[in-house]
C-alpha cells in the first residue's frame, strides 16, 4: 500500500519547523506530541538547535534517519527546493502546505507537474500543495496545521473525512464532533497535485475501523481512483458521501481558482457517483445530517414508516414529509391495529401514524408498549417518533430508555423528531438518531434507505483509456445510420441516390410517401436551408424535389454527395439517444424526450457504460415521461425492450473507442419498436 | 374588535379551577399570576373555598362580576354545561379545552355545533373544544395550560405564533425562544368550532408590536377570515407564514382524526397562499429558519447575492446553494473590483465570490474594508459572510463587530454562515442573521426575498358565496362551445346538424377536411366509441360518417341530438383550461399543457378569480412548457395573449355563478390565436 506511510508513518520531518505551535510549521509538531504519535519526531530548521523541546536539524540531508513523511512547511520556491531535498532523502511521501501553485494559473500547474515528475522519479508521493495536511486519530500521525483540533478537541472514532479543501475537511469534523461523535481521519490534499482524494480514499477504506466516508472533491481527474475506493467499500457494506462541489457555473468558476478544478459537466458527476453506489450530497447538510443512522449499522429491508407521537399534529407532519421526501407510510397488520387497541385508549386511532395521545402523560411506560407492537409488523421497515413537546409532567428520560431498549432488541432502525433540546439529549445520550423536526429526521432516512439501496444495485466502473486529442470526422446521415445498423439499430428503410430516377424508384417500390434529402455533413440544420422535403407520394413530386434540392446544394456551393430517400415513419414518441466520449469518464450516454422542448426544459438521463438491462431501465423510470413505457389514456405501452436495445448499441458503439459521439435524433418509439430516422456521428480519423 | 375580550381581557374566570399549579385547570392560574396579568382571576370550583390563594366560586353563577373570558377547563358533559352557564353569566368569550369532540366523528361535530349556536345565541364567542389556550405576553393574559412557557420561559417580544394544534403553537415558540427571540402570542384553537385561526391572525395583526405572524392550520374553513388578516398585514408590511398540513393524503387522513379537518385540494391552498402574498411553509424548520430576517426589518431590493469568506470552498458551496435555490450571484462592477484589488492580497481574486484567503488571519479588519465596498454596489441587494473556521488566531469577535457596523450603516441585508457554535453566536449576539451551513443561509435568504416579492404583487380575494348542493346538469359539446363563444372565446368553426345534407353542405362551404361527432351530454369518452370521425373530406366520405355515428348512437340506445360537423384544426400546441367552483374557496381555474401526458405528469398551476393579465402570465411563466411561449428552436412564441384572454374569460363565466365547471381541452395554440376545439360545461339548473 503505497499510502501507507502517509497514514501510519514511524517517522516525520517537519521542513520548516516552528517553535510557535500556532504557526504552519509548529502546529504539527503541537499536534504530534499532544495525539499521541509514538514515532520519530524530526524538526528540520537551520537557525535553531531546539524546536518545541526536540532537536532540530539543519536540512532534510542532516537529518539522522529516512522518515516516511515529510511535511513541507515552506513557501515558494523552498517549498520546490525541499522536495527536491526530500527525494534525494529517500523520503516515501511529502506534504506540501504552501499555496500559491496550480490555483494561481498554467505557471503554477506546471511547476506543479514538475515537482510531481522530479518526485516520482525517485519513487516519492506528494500531497498538495495547498494542502491543510492530513490527521488519522488512529495512529497519532497528525500532520496537519487545522486550528479546528483546537477548537473541537479530537476523540478518535470511526468516520473519514477526506477533502481537498481544508476548511471542508474540519467542517464536518467539527460538526460530527459537536454531536459527540468520533473521527478517525480529516485529510485535507489541497490541490492534488499527486496523491488524490480519491487515491487517499482508496487507502483509507483498508482502515478496518472506519466505517463511513465523508469526501469534498472540486475536481474528479481520476475516476479509476475512486471507482476502487468505492468497489473496495462495497464489499464491506461502507457507505461513501461525496460533496463534488460546483454544480453551478459561478461554482465552478470559484473551483478553478480555489484548487485549479478542471470542470466535469455536473450530471456525468451524478451519473458516476450513482453507477458507484456514492451518495451525492449537495452541501456540507446533507453530508453530516445521517451520520448517526449510517453508525448504527442498520440494513433498511425497505421503504416503510410508522409514526409514532403524543401530538397529532406531529403525526401529519410526519405524513406529509414522509411523501415529500418519498418514504411511504406502512400500512398496518389488523393483527397490529387489534394490539395496539388494546394498548392505547379507546378514543386514539390505531392506525399509521399512531397518535398516543395525553395518555403518555399517565401511562410513562407506553412506548415499551407501542413499539414492540408496531415493529413486530413485517410491513415496518422503519420507525419515527416525535415528541413535540415533553418536559414537567412527562418522563421522558423513561421515554428515551423505553425506545433505547426496542432500538437495541431489533434490527429496524428508530429516529426521534424532538425539536426541545433537554429531551432530545436524553434519546441521544440513549443512543437514537435525533433530529430537531420531522422533516429532518425523515430527510435523514430517506437518505439513508436510499443510499443503501443504491449500493445494492451499484455496478463497477472501469476507465477507457482515450486520447482526448485524436482528430476527427463528421460521417455523413447515411453513412451515420449505417454505422447504426452495423451495431444493430433499426433504421428507417433508406435508398442513398445519385440520380433522380433512383429516388423515383425507391417511392415507387414502397408505395407510400417518402421524404428526401440531401446528404452531407457539411450541412447540421438541413431543413432551414430547405433540404428536406416530406410527404412526396408521386414520381412527379420526386422528381421536383431532387431537382431542387440539388440546385439549392449548388447555390450554397456544397459539393453534390446524394440524396437519402427514406419511408415517412411515424409513432407515439420521438426520443433521442446519444452519447460522446468524456475526456475523463469515457464513454457517456444520454436517453430522454425528443421533440420541441429538447433544449430548452430537457428531460433526460446519462448512464456510463457498460449497460445493462436493469440500469437503462432504471434510467427510463426515471424520465417525466416514463408513465409512457406503462400506457397512458388507454395507449399501449411504448416499447421499452426496443430503447434498451438502442441504448446498448450506442454504448457499444462508444466503447468500441472510434466514435467520439453520437446523436439519434428523433429515434421514434411505437408499442412495437424503436427507429432511428436521423443520426449524426463523430468518428476518429 | 370582537375578540379583544381574548387577547386583553379584564377578567377571567377559570371553570374547572385546580389547587395543583400542573393541572390542566390549575396551570392557567399560575401563569396568570406569573407573567403578570393585572386584571380579576376567578376560579370557579364547587369544592373549594380558596384556589391557589385567590378565592374561589362554586359556580358561574356566583361569580361576583361578569369575566370577560372564561376558560373550561372541565370535560364532556360538564363542558357542554359550562358554555351554557357562561352564556347566561354573559361571558363574552370560552375557552374549551376538552377533547373528544368534532376530532372523533360526526356526533361530536353536531355537539360541538350545538355549544357554538348556544353561545352565538347569547353572543359568546368559543375558542375550541380542544384547545390549549392563547397566550398574549404583552397583555399578561396567559389562557393557556402549555408546558413549553415552564421548559422554554417567555420574553414579550414580536413574534405571533397561532395554530390550530396546541404542539404546533408552542414548537415554533420554543426554537425561537431557544435563539433568544421574544415571542408575544401564542395561541392555540383546536377544533376552530366557533373562532378560527384565520379570525384570530385578523384580530392579531392588529396588534402594533406584532412583526411575523406563523400560522399552524389542519383545515381552513373560512378563507375570508385569513384574507382579510392578510389585507391588513400587507397594508402594514407585515408578513405571514403558513404551514398548513396535510399535503399528503396520509397527513389529510391524520388531521381529520386530529381536529376534524375538512379536505380542501393542497393545490387550491397554494394558490390562495400565493395569492393573498402568504408564505407556506412546507415544515417546521421553514416557519422559523428566516426569522432574523424578518424582524430585522429589511426590505430587499432584488435578489442579486455577494459571497465573501475566508475560505474557496466556501465561495463555491455558496455559489451552488445560490444556483440551487434561485439567488443568482450579482456581478460585480468594475469599481467594485479595483477598490476591492486596492484591499486584498494580490493574489485573491477580486471578483464575487470573494474569497479573502488567509489574509484574515493577518489582517483582523478585512471585513470592514470589504464590506462597505461590495455593499456599495448598486447591483449586490444581499451579502452572504461564510467563515466555516475561525478560533485561536482569528479575532472573529472583530469580525461580527464590523459586520454588524456594516449591517447598521446599511440597508441591505447580511447573513452569515458559521457552522463553529462560538463564533456563530458571536456573530448572532451582534444582531446578524446566523447560520449553521451555507445552504441554510441562501435558504433563508431565498424564502424572505422571494416572500417580500410576493407580498408586493399579491392581490385582495372576495369569497363568492356558492350553494354546493344546487342541483347541475352537464351541456353537450354544442351548447358547451356556444357557451364558451358567448362569455369571448374563440372556439372553432362548426355547425350542428340534424341531417347528413347539412353536415356535407358545411364541409362543401368550408373547402377543408372536417370532423365529425356525436353531440350528446351523456357519452364523455366520444372518440373510445368510434363516435368522432376525422378527415372527411368529401361528400361520401362525410355521409357515410353520418350514418356510422348514427346507428352507433342506435346501437348503444343513446338518443340522437345531432351531429357536429366542425373544421380540422391544427396549432403549435395542445393546452388545456378548465375551471369548477370549490365549495370552500369558489372559483378556482386552470391553466396547463394538453396532449398525451395530461393526466399522468400533469404540468399546470391553479388561479383563484378575478385575474389580471399579470396574475395569468405570472402562471404562464411557471408552466414547464413555458419556453414555447417565448418561442423555442426558431419556432415564433405562441399567442400568451389569446390564452390570457381564455383564461379570463373562464374566470368570468365561473364568477357568474351559473356554471359549476368547464373543461377546455383541447385550446389549440398558434402562434396567433387560441381556439377552444371541445369542452365539456356543468350547469346549475
Amino acid at each position: 500500500m503505497t499510502l501507507k506511510a502517509l497514514l501510519d508513518p514511524s517517522s516525520i520531518a517537519i521542513i520548516g519547523a516552528s517553535d510557535s505551535p500556532d504557526k504552519i510549521g509548529g502546529r504539527p509538531i503541537r499536534y504530534l506530541k499532544e495525539f499521541g504519535f509514538t514515532g520519530s519526531i524530526l524538526p528540520v530548521n537551520p537557525g535553531r538547535p531546539k524546536v518545541q523541546g526536540l532537536d532540530a536539524f539543519p536540512s532534510v540531508a542532516d537529518l539522522p534517519e529516512v522518515p516516511d513523511v515529510a511535511i513541507i512547511a515552506v513557501a515558494g520556491e523552498n517549498a520546490v527546493e525541499s522536495v527536491d531535498a526530500c527525494a534525494e532523502k529517500g523520503v516515501k511521501a511529502a506534504i506540501i502546505m504552501a499555496s500559491g501553485f496550480g490555483e494561481t494559473g498554467a505557471a503554477g500547474k506546471a511547476l506543479e507537474a514538475r515537482m510531481r515528475e522530479r518526485a516520482r522519479g525517485r519513487g516519492m508521493r506528494l500531497v498538495g500543495p495547498n494542502s491543510q495536511g492530513l490527521a488519522n486519530f488512529g495512529t497519532g500521525a497528525i500532520l496537519s496545521f487545522s486550528t479546528m483540533f483546537i477548537e473541537s478537541p479530537p476523540q478518535d472514532g470511526t468516520v473519514a473525512c477526506i477533502s481537498q479543501s481544508g476548511a471542508m475537511s474540519v467542517v464536518p469534523y467539527g460538526l460530527l464532533r459537536a454531536r459527540g461523535i468520533g473521527v478517525r481521519h480529516v485529510h485535507s490534499t489541497g490541490n492534488d497535485c499527486d496523491v488524490t482524494v480519491s487515491e487517499l480514499a482508496a487507502a483509507v477504506v483498508d482502515d478496518p475501523e472506519v466505517r463511513l466516508i465523508l469526501l469534498y472533491l472540486e475536481t474528479l481527474s481520476d475516476p479509476e481512483n475512486l471507482a476502487l475506493a468505492a468497489r473496495k467499500a462495497r464489499q464491506r457494506g461502507l457507505p461513501i458521501i461525496a460533496l463534488k462541489a460546483g454544480r453551478s457555473e459561478d461554482g465552478r468558476r470559484a473551483a478553478s481558482s480555489h484548487t485549479g478544478a478542471i470542470a466535469t459537466p455536473d450530471r456525468v458527476i451524478d451519473a458516476f457517483f450513482e453507477k458507484l453506489g456514492i451518495w451525492r450530497a449537495d452541501g456540507v447538510p446533507d453530508m453530516v445530517r445521517a451520520t448517526e443512522l449510517y453508525l448504527g449499522g442498520w440494513k433498511p429491508r425497505g421503504r416503510k414508516l410508522a409514526v409514532i407521537s403524543n401530538s397529532g399534529a406531529t403525526c401529519v407532519l410526519a405524513a406529509d414529509a414522509a411523501e415529500r421526501f418519498g418514504l411511504p407510510l406502512a400500512e398496518f397488520k389488523p393483527e397490529t391495529c387489534s394490539a395496539l387497541k388494546s394498548v392505547l385508549p379507546s378514543f386514539a386511532a390505531t392506525n399509521n401514524p399512531v397518535d398516543l395521545t395525553a395518555a403518555l402523560l399517565t401511562n410513562s411506560g407506553l412506548f415499551s408498549e407501542v413499539l414492540p407492537v408496531v415493529g413486530a409488523d413485517r410491513g415496518v421497515d422503519l420507525t419515527l417518533v416525535g415528541i413535540p413537546v415533553s418536559g414537567q409532567g412527562y418522563d421522558y428520560p423513561r421515554f428515551a430508555r423505553d425506545t433505547a431498549d426496542y432500538l437495541k432488541a431489533g434490527d429496524k432502525p428508530v429516529v426521534a423528531a424532538i425539536p426541545q433540546d433537554k429531551v432530545r439529549t436524553a434519546f441521544a445520550s440513549e443512543g437514537i438518531p435525533t433530529f430537531v423536526s420531522e422533516d429532518d429526521a425523515v430527510n435523514a432516512l430517506t437518505q439513508f434507505v436510499r443510499h443503501h439501496e443504491r449500493m445494492a444495485t451499484a455496478k463497477d466502473w472501469t476507465r477507457v483509456e482515450i486520447d482526448p486529442d485524436r482528430p476527427r470526422k463528421m460521417l455523413d446521415e447515411s453513412q451515420s445510420l449505417d454505422l447504426l445498423d452495423a451495431f444493430g439499430i433499426t433504421t428507417m428503410r433508406r435508398r442513398l441516390c445519385r440520380e433522380v430516377a433512383e429516388a423515383v424508384a425507391f417511392q415507387k417500390d414502397l408505395g407510400r410517401p417518402i421524404v428526401l434529402k440531401a446528404c452531407s455533413a457539411e450541412i447540421p440544420h438541413k431543413s432551414e436551408h430547405g433540404l428536406v422535403l416530406l410527404r412526396l407520394d408521386t414520381e412527379e413530386a420526386v422528381a421536383e424535389a431532387c431537382n431542387r434540392i440539388t440546385s439549392t446544394l449548388e447555390r450554397m456551393g456544397v459539393p453534390f454527395q446524394g440524396l437519402l430517400a427514406a419511408e415517412m415513419l411515424s409513432g407515439e414518441r420521438e426520443l433521442v439517444v446519444g452519447g460522446h466520449l468524456d475526456p475523463v469518464f469515457g464513454p457517456v450516454v444520454m436517453i430522454g424526450d425528443g421533440g420541441v422542448l429538447v433544449e430548452a426544459v430537457p428531460d433526460n438521463v446519462l448512464l456510463l457504460p457498460d449497460l445493462d438491462q436493469a440500469e437503462i431501465e432504471g434510467a427510463l423510470d426515471c424520465l417525466r415521461i416514463a408513465p409512457l413505457f406503462s400506457g397512458v389514456r388507454g395507449k399501449p405501452p411504448l416499447d421499452r425492450a426496443a430503447i434498451v436495445n438502442v441504448v446498448q448499441a450506442v454504448s457499444r458503439l462508444l466503447l468500441d473507442g472510434q466514435t467520439h459521439s453520437v446523436d439519434v435524433n428523433p429515434l421514434i418509439v411505437s408499442p412495437s419498436g424503436a427507429v432511428a430516422v436521423d443520426a449524426l456521428v463523430e468518428q476518429y480519423l
